[in-house]
């Protein structure tokens, strides 16, 4: 995009075939970065930058807004500003946003996330809700950008320079990101105590480690690949973050196989998709053994019942519980639940990316899209 | 499904093939019945029954939770609440809303949608939320459904026995139950002045004639059917209450015809989706002359110019304006704005349905789906 260009930096594809490639394996170092900027390891607490003015116990509400991977961060935060900081959260498609008519209450946190801090429609709704007075923060990964600049607070990721059209590191920093904000929240309102805290605090300290691991899959998936390449459709499944999860990997397969693939809440899949479902229809069920797998699991039988290729993304409890009757098992090791969408994202990325490469589409620049969508 | 077979009512298909036809036919009717129970015709004001004991003076949010095609209604009713009556709404998939950390407020109104009542996520996220003292409103086409039981507050719609797996009619009655609550509130609240109220409820007493105009599309719809039929694909766009309408337009197609359709809010397109345009996909533009009309207009240029084929669905002004590059346009007469959803549903459904009947497909029995899913 126009805003790489015009920076100093020139980026090499190292190793890698493709920046995409390059980029999902940069992950656990990067994510490590951003973190570093927000965690005080040895005490293993959140310490948000010293210039960052917010006081968590005077916010009632937080709203998110953004487009695309960026919004489904997003949804993913939802769950944690609501579990870790009892913060009730409003989440908005950016192109969406100015045209409801939004009832802004004074205690709200305007959070807006953006890996360029260009998207047009995430900046004007940045724009609109500063108007209205709202105090704005800023998630990005570019911190000279317009958004940033437009910010009252940013908290910038530090994936570094993401060339690959379909984001990737960018998505996993910005859930770092959102993570400790939720966490901070938490702490500073009294939700959580201070060894709950530590515990989150060291969770995601051992991301870059789970990801490592996660990235072991690569071979495997490498083979799953090739079988799922033929395919038109595609159905991605999940509960609770699994969900946004779901929809994440389902766009990324979209945007650079050109599968028509879909992300669903499992539970809405017997409110119609189910209907697609047919031996050539793979679905790939996102099921770590969190309080929603059993519920998932039956979603999963449903769907084996009527014919569909299951890829079942779990973790170690999950696959030694419910792997019969799945097509295909990725196994990720056993780790807390704050950190499953991060480390769950590497394997659905690789999928999409190896399924690409055989498809032999354009990788890097797929077909009708820009990096940064800078027009509403 | 079980509860049909209960009832001791016997219903026929009258002069139409499929059940589903003649619910689509039914509407204009069975929305004017559900209209009358909550409108006073001559004083052109909303009326709810007088045992409806809800003092909207008190209550600051409202949440609504459903399943499916109900769902899609709520998403719709959620720009009424915030447009009319300013109110704040949380909005959840049933099979969501347990599994999130949802902080409950005292001044709720927590109000679930369901055809049968007997939804087993809808009924379950009710009987939570009652559990948590929420104030609980269910709007129901089965009167003497569990849900009704387990509400304090029921606004049945009185679309009549729904034979169709496909929702059709449940559906705008269901939306036709919600305006007239949000209208009530926003009067109730001091938001919309006696003139305001007289103004939208005069446009709800207008929806059964622009119904049966949306249903003189039929034989157009039939042709254009015909040729959308071998898609394997198809999108559905639209921004404001046309976004979720896309998202019902496509689940209706999807679920009775198997095409793999999808709806997104079209300012998401370009990031990602647009990846899938080429000359073999219908994308189903919903763009009433509205406030979103050219933005989205501007969405469907960028489709046209990677050669995707276009179906707009407008009203006159709008036709007007934009039919050039359509593959095909829809036209129906202005309306007011908060009559377009339930208008504007009418031509999806017959887009879907005479889709099924050309692919030969079970329109009212298809395949792995239940009327009323009593499962979770």
């Amino acid at each position: 995009s126009s805003k790489i260009g015009r920076s100093a930096v020139i980026v090499h594809k190292g190793e890698h075939r493709h920046f995409m490639a390059k980029e999902i394996h940069e992950q656990p170092k990067v994510v490590e970065q951003t973190l570093t900027q927000y965690i005080d390891c040895r005490k293993a607490t959140i310490r948000l930058p010293k210039n960052v003015d917010l006081d968590f116990r005077k916010i009632d509400r937080v709203s998110i807004t953004a487009c695309g991977t960026a919004f489904y961060a997003g949804m993913i935060a939802r769950y944690w500003f609501e579990r870790y900081a009892g913060l009730p959260v409003e989440l908005d498609i950016a192109s969406e946003f100015r045209y409801r008519d939004v009832p802004f209450g004074a205690g709200n946190l305007a959070i807006f996330v953006s890996q360029s801090g260009e998207t047009a429609d995430t900046l004007a709704s940045l724009e609109f809700a500063a108007s209205h007075g709202q105090r704005v923060l800023s998630v990005v990964n570019v911190q000279t950008s317009t958004m940033a600049r437009a910010s009252q607070i940013v908290l910038p990721t530090l994936a570094g320079p993401e060339i690959g059209v379909a984001s990737t590191k960018a998505f996993t920093c910005q859930l770092a990101t959102l993570a400790c904000i939720a966490i901070a929240a938490g702490r500073d309102r009294g939700v959580l105590h201070a060894e709950d805290e530590r515990s989150l605090v060291r969770a995601l300290g051992d991301i870059p480690r789970h990801m490592m691991r996660a990235l072991e899959l690569e071979p495997k998936i490498r083979q799953l690949a090739r079988k799922i390449s033929p395919a038109r459709d595609a159905l991605f499944i999940g509960r609770g973050t699994n969900y946004p999860l779901a929809l994440e990997g389902a766009l990324k397969l979209k945007e650079i196989t050109y599968i028509h693939a879909e992300g669903y809440a499992a539970g809405e899949l017997k409110h119609g998709p189910i209907a697609l479902v047919d031996k050539d229809l793979p679905v790939i069920v996102i099921a770590p053994h969190d309080a929603t797998f059993e519920k998932t699991m039956s979603n999963m039988q449903e769907v084996i019942a009527r014919g569909g290729r299951i890829i079942l993304l779990t973790d170690q409890r999950g696959a030694g519980l419910a792997a019969d009757g799945a097509w295909s098992v990725l196994e990720l090791p056993d780790m807390p639940q704050i950190v499953t969408p991060l480390v769950f994202a590497v394997p659905l990325q690789l999928l999409a990316y190896h399924t690409a490469v055989v498809r032999g589409t354009d990788v890097d620049q797929p077909r009708n899209l820009a990096k940064s969508v800078t027009v509403e």
